[in-house]
């Protein structure tokens, strides 16, 4: 190489080199910007929150339930798959983020959205995010999280108190005893009914004599030692799913969660539970649990829990209700005889994202007995010490947000009759909007509403008058249940209104048969009973498009 | 009763029925003006912000890591266990929670907070945390999260490619593709361990002809149709004691972690690596997986993953990398090379709240099969159809909040380059602080750090000859061990800075010792060396302190 070829080559380098350097500083300095804390970068951080207010703004005040963009077309946009070399401004990430990702989000908030378990949240809740997440408490343990641990053992103890309302003295004794668990805070109702199962199992294949218990020594070498030819989960077939997900983590593997049939209602058949326990009896299965549901997924019905109560207490094993969605009825004077026997359960989870208007993260499992989580309890030379207050110790998850602060936020700025108005007042919607369907000659109502959810469905002209008379074939339902999909999803797709969908078994004419339901869910505070008649007018005015159509294609693919 | 008697009871009556309806007006009113979008309560809100953002500012801009107050006086202000009636104004509880709550929590983002994993954030992440609040998107399906789902999946594909680094069109195939999970977002670096265990189980107990495999006929059956004596997973000494819960969750039991002794560098014992896997191999136990682990929690070492990744190939299990703590390094070309072997790992888990300094809550699991999670997957009539875009079917969890917003965000305002900075920082500044720990007379460093975290303990005056001729007795290396525990928790009560202790053997003259040690963990990026002084400086005032005082009680109680 000539030697003004090589000075040029190194010449390069060198500038190569300048600008690696150069932008080095650059990326450092702008990382550090970041960090700063508010008071010296207070200029920055006001301005990202300004324009994050407008577009939180901008994003609630629709009325639309979505944007009614292709879904296939929307994945196109999230393809790329390389983290990007140098750090993007917030300014044009928040505008991607806008255009992208903000305007193709679904309202859950609408009025007009009363198809899921998501609904419009207090507006304080939203203020307080960005406290939490400033604060960064990791209720792990009290060395993150010092005001934060006692903080949410209060919380939970408020909420205890409601379902099992035991004497003061108990309270007094338990609220703030680091030995005592009155509940445990977690991400949601499946990591919840898997603790309640968990301890469930546990404490029921305990060390003994030789035997180390299931915890430590398995599931294959506990029933070994108490001689049982396996374990079992039995509940309704309504439970939800994630006690597949607890039978399945838990080793006692999906078979062995035994689902009853349930009545007219939608309420485990107790005859049939009775007798799936004698059988479990007397084939020496192991029973971990009696699960009853306090609000089904599909239409908010709930178990007899005083019945299930005394044949779990009859047959001496643990009792867990599943009240993820109807816990807070306990909140209403009017309702909460709707719970009855919940108080005998010995465990109870209760999600706070869903009935008592909270963010997403919350789920709650209570326990009657303070000392039953002992049964998962694990501890680490690093943190968690037997004696310490640490909250971690026993809990499924590790490090996890101080979201104890909604909750305490909630039920001190709702309150007890904040909470019972709104319980109350999405029954009665429900009830109106049962009351209209009843009256409209295109739907049938699929059950009466125990609650606040609704399964119905759309019945084609053509379908009517048979309907009405009892006397739609099995063919003629099928051909129901193909066009109620095609109106949800195009009710969806058009994204003006949402309703959801789910497949019921119903009896007709003697006959078990698969219903496409559609599935309303009235918790949204700002839905009025003008919402409702305008999402049924909805789905009549697509129903006639989609009639007088060509075809009917059922797209498969959601 | 005489009638006017009568006549004042009635109208007392009246007067309470009166004042009961104005109550409920009254809490109506307040309720429902919670809810309004912001447009049309905007002051309420802006005024909430306003008022919430001052009080961030203020506990952001405290250099002191917690407020001195004694822990069980704190305690005692949060022992009222009953939920108050009527609702509170947001001004009043934002006020309690000030003086109360805020006050007295641990400012983790303290340049002189270094003593756990949890540290200052990035600005934006408090802006965006309003917004993922109000959008309250539900990521377990698209009818709730529409744009979110592809945007998550984008999110950990790239993830997924610094560490599996595959070619393009492997991304091109599976990013976007339903029946593909690179990888799973979860609430914490627990459940993602929990289920990699969980997959790999499953998959490898997997259904095969009469036999419906362990998820649907449970542990018991599963070991008994494959003929295993038993089942376990095999790993360091120094796993996280999340292990510990996978391995009670899953049926397998604790005794079913077998726990392999480390080396002098806190990495796991090749040579007894290979004995136990030959072990168990002899004893026909069924090994479900092999652990790496890519930053131990006490002190940061990286497991040799290479070296694990050719053992568990050769005895064809699967290979788990918990890199909770250490996965970030990826992002370093300085110290990339630390991981090597990770590429080969079946499932890694990387939590996003530690090193990729994102709020709480994001742990992540990737799966370098695409097609591994659907050991685990579940549907329900209601939601996540087999066939369907949900990300629900393949997780532990069911409802969850859209913390993909954060992740995405990092790895976009952050970027490469800003991520490859803070890892670099830190390291660089752990080495100052081991030098200067070894310059000082009054400290002794109990290993060299591999990454940015640090173990060592002070060493009393009167014991320092005698440490550096390393002639401490047992007895000696007991009053050291009592003195630190006191030290650290002196620090921790006075607030000013914060370093965390634990537990360690170590190989003293031959013999195994316990040693308590003093653990630092230096992930701030506002943390300089003026701060590390600092600290240590604070330590030394403290030491001081204690030395002249007449007593060195130990409260045992945390």
């Amino acid at each position: 190489m000539a030697l003004s070829q090589q000075r040029q080559e190194k010449s390069k380098q060198n500038r190569l080199i300048e600008t690696e350097l150069t932008h080095h500083y650059l990326v450092a300095d702008k990382v550090m910007q970041l960090f700063q804390p508010s008071s010296s970068s207070a200029s920055t951080e006001a301005k990202m929150n300004v324009q994050t207010d407008n577009l939180v703004g901008d994003f609630l005040s629709s009325i639309n339930t979505n944007s009614d963009i292709n879904f296939n077309a929307l994945v196109e946009t999230f393809t790329d798959s390389e983290v990007p070399i140098y750090p993007a401004n917030f300014d044009s990430y928040l505008e991607y983020l806008a255009n992208n990702v903000v305007n193709h989000s679904i309202n859950t908030s609408s009025p007009r959205f009363i198809g899921h378990m998501t609904s419009a949240l207090p507006c304080f809740v939203r203020s307080l995010a960005k406290l939490m997440t400033a604060m960064n408490q990791n209720v792990v343990k009290i060395e993150t999280a010092k005001a934060f641990s006692p903080y949410e053992r209060q919380a939970l103890a408020m909420m205890h108190r409601l379902v099992y309302n035991f004497a003061d003295e108990f309270y007094t004794q338990h609220v703030q005893n680091n030995q005592s668990t009155l509940g445990i805070l977690v991400s949601g109702g499946t990591a919840a009914n898997i603790i309640a199962l968990w301890c469930a199992r546990n404490k029921s294949l305990y060390a003994k004599n030789s035997f180390a218990g299931v915890e430590k020594a398995g599931l294959a070498a506990a029933l070994d030692y108490y001689g049982y030819q396996g374990a079992v989960v039995i509940g309704s077939e309504l439970m939800h799913y994630s006690f597949d997900k607890a039978a399945d983590l838990l080793g006692i593997g999906t078979h062995g969660l035994i689902k009853i049939p349930t009545n007219g209602n939608n309420q485990v058949d107790l005859s049939a539970l009775r007798q799936a326990v004698a059988d479990c009896q007397s084939k020496n299965l192991h029973i971990i649990a009696i699960v009853g549901v306090a609000g089904t997924t599909d239409s908010g019905n709930i178990d007899s829990l005083l019945d299930i109560a005394d044949i779990a207490e009859a047959a001496n094993v643990h009792f867990h209700v599943d009240a993820a969605w109807g816990g807070p009825l306990i909140f209403s004077e009017q309702h909460r005889q709707k719970l009855a026997g919940i108080e005998r359960a010995d465990s109870v989870t209760i999600d706070g994202h869903k009935q008592l208007y909270l963010p997403m993260g919350i789920g709650m499992v209570f326990m009657r007995e303070p000392q039953l989580a002992s049964a998962i309890e694990k501890n680490a030379s690093y943190t968690m010490r037997k004696d310490s207050f640490d909250l971690g110790k026993r809990a499924l998850e590790g490090s996890r947000p101080g979201m104890a602060l909604f909750l305490h936020a909630g039920l001190h700025i709702i309150g007890l009759k904040g909470y019972e108005f709104l319980i109350d007042a999405g029954i009665e919607k429900t009830q109106y909007m049962a009351a209209r369907i009843n009256a409209m000659p295109e739907f049938e109502l699929l059950s009466e509403p125990d609650i606040n959810l609704l399964l119905y469905r759309y019945i084609p002209q053509s379908f009517r008058e048979l309907a009405v008379k009892k006397q739609l074939t099995e063919s003629d339902n099928q051909q129901i249940n193909i066009f109620n999909e095609c109106l949800q999803k195009a009710q969806r797709q058009a994204g003006r209104s949402f309703i959801s969908r789910t497949t019921k078994t119903i009896t007709y004419l003697d006959k078990e048969i698969s219903v496409t339901a559609l599935r309303a869910v009235i918790a949204n505070p700002l839905t009025t009973q003008d919402d409702i008649d305008a999402v049924l007018n909805d789905q009549i005015e697509i129903a006639l498009e989609l009639s007088s159509s060509d075809s009917l294609e059922v797209n498969q693919s959601q």
